[in-house]
């Protein structure tokens, strides 16, 4: 009606004219040479930049320009005043010069780092270009300078690449952390993990029709997995909330509903203990689809990855993605997650030795074991003090858990030299029968591990691992990704003498499997994937079961009852009966993918404000005591430690755990 | 090295080998005539699909198609059967022939709604196309028809919108959140809501350097505005970290850090007693400036929301939009979030009815309160019996905290009609005076309310709204948006005799306020800004304190001794001495924001998964109880209830805690 009274009623917002006539205004320095607080405009304003400091160059010659940012340095040459000044953009040198702009300069002059300030100028170009900088063509002479706000206190370390010697260390930067943020390697860091995201939003929402749902955060506790963070409720006395690990049992929810391609950057919550490279709370990339079979799933990522490699570090990736069956894997490499960039396959010359008189390989293959080498090519560049006990490469073995390392030397014309009971243990035709096994040729030296196939495995994986980074086989350039797929459904856990799942419960078994075993899921291999970058485990996920008769099987399988099944997942078995359509997904964890791709060393340094080991934020203080009656109003008490005795008892209950837990880890897969 | 050998080693997945076959295998419906389950296919399979049911349109006809989804409706008409298959992408009629494809049809005939199923066939243009349905004019003719899923039990209430009458009651619906989720109108909105978040993030991100940075979830209590909910932390016993109310702090702290525009779509979270349109976890849209001006701030958000209203609406908003100050909200409309789709501000005639002799509002003057008028054109159209004592539109003023409402009516010539004390107690100056500062004409009906201007304005506004929508003055097709600016720093807290903010206590305040009053905080403006659709506060945000000694000021306005000041937000406050620049931001409630542009009743309608008022979710069964261990682990146990003396006790404290809380609701403002 008659709003058009209201309309621009407000005048001008003064702070926005302060800020215009801000450049403008004397600088308040000259009055107290001894306080440079003094320099610092006297009323807070909001001024606006022109530009961005670093995206400057010699075509903006001439313009009057306004950068705003942090003094990087301040150099003194002969008169003339050099300041830098920076601000997410990059660096630019900006003139003081006394002759010209007097005020202007006098301030410039006493500017220190990290001066917050307003500059406005004309730019002009160098006359001793810089060509290390983007900027360096160019500098901005200062015919007026707001400085907005100063430093109050001695900076624990320098924001400035040019000042920056060695990196700080962690605890002080996760201190100071929004200093360490300034500093143009975190900023980089950020930005790259931003456009990541955004990379990765584009891919699944614009190509191939995905739509972003938020899954709840305070939900119900699913004891199965790792710990969860819980959070008592203020209306139900001695009820819980949980925090996900996952959005798992949601997202197949939401099969169920019908929202065929689901994608979420989704929060997830893992009370662990903590390794380096775990978080608290951390990020992952969460995916499911309806209609899509292995095959297509696997295809679709590996486009959305090489993508990923394109568009963030300009690499084009060769697709299709290497693909090897868990069982392939662990035979060649003894690990789910092998680092493919150099070779090192291992061979089974179980065959070969069977029946030697060698006691440790016979009675190793006679026990069921096995015995596996690993062929080093050029063999003398490694010493027989480096491979027998208490050499450096025999220690990885041993720590592995093997008894020892053996090794053979391959000589011309194929004898072989090795340690008297080897050599006077093996036939001429067994000897040869080996070398031909471990497709070896003179001159190399074969590691060989002897025992159960599990410990052969874990110590020739950490071997090999150790001679890829030893001999200089890994090429840090090469960007290897491998999917391992057709993992076992179940493995079986000592303590509880059961079998458990090794994804998660709801992992499908291979239908042909189940077909052929009439039905019985143990022996089944899984319809999952695992994404495996450099041989660090990036993704991994699966096809899920989505009729009720299945899954009731699986609960079977692990032991658990229909009572129990019913009460921790009876709202997702519920969905199974209500036409759950057939689906599948997978997860990537953001953070390890953030930190791979920025090539940093921790993931703490692409996540803007990380927790310790100890699960603390170093800036904030958290966590910490809550007031009294915060917790009086959430039914809950702190229980005071308990006497030794007690104690000691419940640490070694917890120590217990942490092994399950560690067993459990590799139930975490998505 | 021999990584050639692994590539492709893997066979084509035996489960996308089993779809492919699946479609062409015989219906097993036959054997068993009494059991819908032995129609389902015997093998897991998944699928693919050709189309979505809903694009196909003529030009596609004479396709070979697969679609795959739920049976929506089934009828049998002359031997014929039609099916409606849906998916998210709409409806198909598939069609069995007995005659050409016996066995698709036998199939078809028995499926029930919500079955799963795969269907393929040729697409043929219909005889009898139905214009309802934009697959009207197709229909898919089964060749072949697999069938996924079935239905285990009786279906709460319909999926399907041909057989939907009323929506049903919501707390079967929350029950059954994935039946309902596969409603079309929930189908609906969450894609509306996804769209929303896609548009908000190509607005920034494209056209303005927006960074989106995540912030923690676990973190420190800050005891100020709602109550946190709280997570206990096993490895420090008696420690807590809290969820965050918002992320105001860590985007300030973003902004020292150099990350000059941040945005992030946020969780956040408070332990509030809930209103209808309150959830305990909700989604905000963040973001925060550095260099931009309050002008700037809201101009861009302008384009944000016009870009928003654009895309997702269709609406164009004129720009710029309305600026009304608080004061001028306050004085006209009597709320700070005034529905401006309708007229009928207030009018103050204190000063024409000053010393009359209607006690009531001589004495509402004399006491310092106000007299304020509604101005209802055509009064005749309301009655006496509603204005006056327990008729409804007096009952509202009531309601409102009003001892009552006058009613004065102007007669043609400017005498006014009115009850006797007021017709007496106005000498005719008085009331040509009041009919002259009311602006009132002949037929026009005054409400008038007399008393402490807080009262007046709380009862005029409750009035004013019921009038709108009691006179139909309110076009719903009305897309009004509002900044409401100036608000002032500080409220009195009667209950702890103190003032506190009225946004929070880093909003900063007016410079040209401080510089008249001397640096004096307490009475200035605050650079704080709302915005408001339709009578809904939909976001709001100020620009922040930058400088140490005006955050101090602040500080000690509200009562805050250094020592608490550093002990709560002393990481903040430390920021300001390393460097912090000129900046200000705002948060936007998407899911308050997703309901408006949906249509939709509640905030529930927009979330997959929601709470309801009393925290709980139906679906899961969240909050619920936890085992021993999990508590023991964390050093926290649930207090029993207490005796029912101090139960009582308790409840009253917890009442008059949440006063306190109403009262700090409006702090909750970014």
């Amino acid at each position: 009606m008659l709003m058009s009274m209201y309309k621009h009623q407000l005048p001008r917002c003064s702070a926005a004219a302060a800020a215009a006539g801000a450049a403008a205004a004397p600088p308040q320095a000259e009055a107290d040479a001894s306080g440079l607080s003094t320099l610092v405009d006297a009323q807070m304003t909001w001024p606006a930049r022109t530009h961005g400091a670093g995206t400057l160059r010699e075509a903006d010659a001439g313009k009057e320009i306004t950068v705003c940012g942090w003094v990087d340095r301040n150099r003194n040459m002969g008169g003339l005043c050099f300041l830098d000044v920076r601000d997410h953009t990059g660096l630019l040198q900006v003139v003081g010069e006394p002759q010209t702009h007097p005020e202007a300069s006098r301030a410039a002059a006493r500017l220190r780092s990290e001066y917050v300030v307003a500059v406005t100028g004309q730019l002009r170009v160098r006359k001793d270009p810089n060509p290390k900088l983007p900027t360096g063509g160019v500098e901005l002479l200062a015919t007026s300078m707001s400085v907005l706000n100063g430093v109050g206190r001695l900076l624990p370390f320098p924001v400035s690449e040019a000042e920056e010697g060695e990196a700080p260390r962690e605890e002080l930067r996760l201190k100071n952390r929004v200093l360490d943020l300034r500093r143009p390697q975190m900023n980089t860091n950020l930005r790259l993990r931003h456009r990541l995201v955004r990379t990765i939003r584009r891919f699944l929402e614009d190509g191939h029709d995905f739509v972003e749902v938020e899954t709840p955060l305070l939900t119900r506790s699913t004891p199965e997995g790792a710990r969860d963070y819980i959070v008592p409720s203020r209306l139900g006395a001695g009820d819980w909330y949980a925090l996900p690990q996952s959005p798992q049992l949601f997202k197949q929810m939401l099969m169920v509903a019908g929202y065929d391609r689901y994608y979420q950057i989704a929060r997830c919550f893992r009370d662990e203990d903590l390794r380096a490279d775990r978080q608290p709370e951390f990020t992952q990339l969460d995916m499911e689809m309806a209609w899509m079979d292995r095959d297509a799933i696997m295809g679709l990522m590996e486009e959305l990855i090489a993508t990923i490699f394109r568009e963030i570090k300009g690499v084009d990736l060769p697709r299709p993605f290497t693909r090897l069956t868990y069982a392939d894997a662990m035979a060649c490499f003894g690990s789910d997650k092998p680092d493919t960039r150099f070779g090192l396959e291992f061979k089974d010359v179980s065959s070969a030795v069977a029946g030697c008189g060698f006691r440790v390989f016979a009675s190793a293959v006679a026990d069921g074991g096995a015995v596996k080498a690993i062929v080093v090519p050029d063999g003398k560049r490694i010493s027989n003090s480096r491979v027998k006990p208490k050499g450096d490469i025999s220690n990885e073995a041993v720590a592995a858990g093997a008894a020892g390392l053996a090794f053979i030397r391959v000589q011309e014309g194929g004898a072989i030299d090795a340690a008297k009971p080897i050599k006077e243990g093996l036939s001429a035709e067994q000897a040869a029968a080996l070398i031909a096994a471990a497709g070896a040729q003179p001159g190399d030296l074969l590691l060989l591990a002897a025992g159960p196939e599990a410990t052969v495995h874990r110590a020739l994986d950490r071997v090999r691992l150790f001679l890829g980074r030893d001999l200089g086989l890994i090429d840090a350039s090469k960007d290897s990704l491998l999917w391992v797929t057709d993992f076992p459904m179940f493995e079986w856990n000592e303590d509880e003498q059961r079998l458990e799942a090794l994804h998660h419960p709801f992992t499908a078994p291979n239908p042909e499997d189940l077909a052929a075993a009439d039905g019985d899921v143990r022996g089944a291999r899984a319809l999952a994937y695992d994404l495996v970058y450099n041989g660090v485990e990036i993704g991994g996920g699966s096809l899920r079961i989505y009729r009720r008769d299945i899954q009731q099987r699986v609960f079977d399988a692990i032991g658990l009852s229909q009572e129990e099944a019913s009460a921790k997942f009876g709202y997702l078995l519920d969905c199974l009966d209500i036409g759950a359509p057939p689906h599948g997904g997978l997860a990537f964890g953001l953070d390890r993918l953030a930190m791979l791709l920025a090539g940093a060393p921790s993931i703490r340094d692409v996540i803007a404000f990380p927790k310790t080991t100890q699960a603390q934020c170093l800036l904030t203080g958290a966590p910490a005591a809550v007031a009294d009656r915060q917790l009086e109003e959430l039914h809950v008490a702190v229980v005071e430690e308990k006497p030794k005795g007690q104690q000691q008892q419940q640490q070694q209950q917890q120590q217990q755990q942490q092994q399950q837990q560690a067993a459990a880890d590799s139930n975490s897969k998505q």
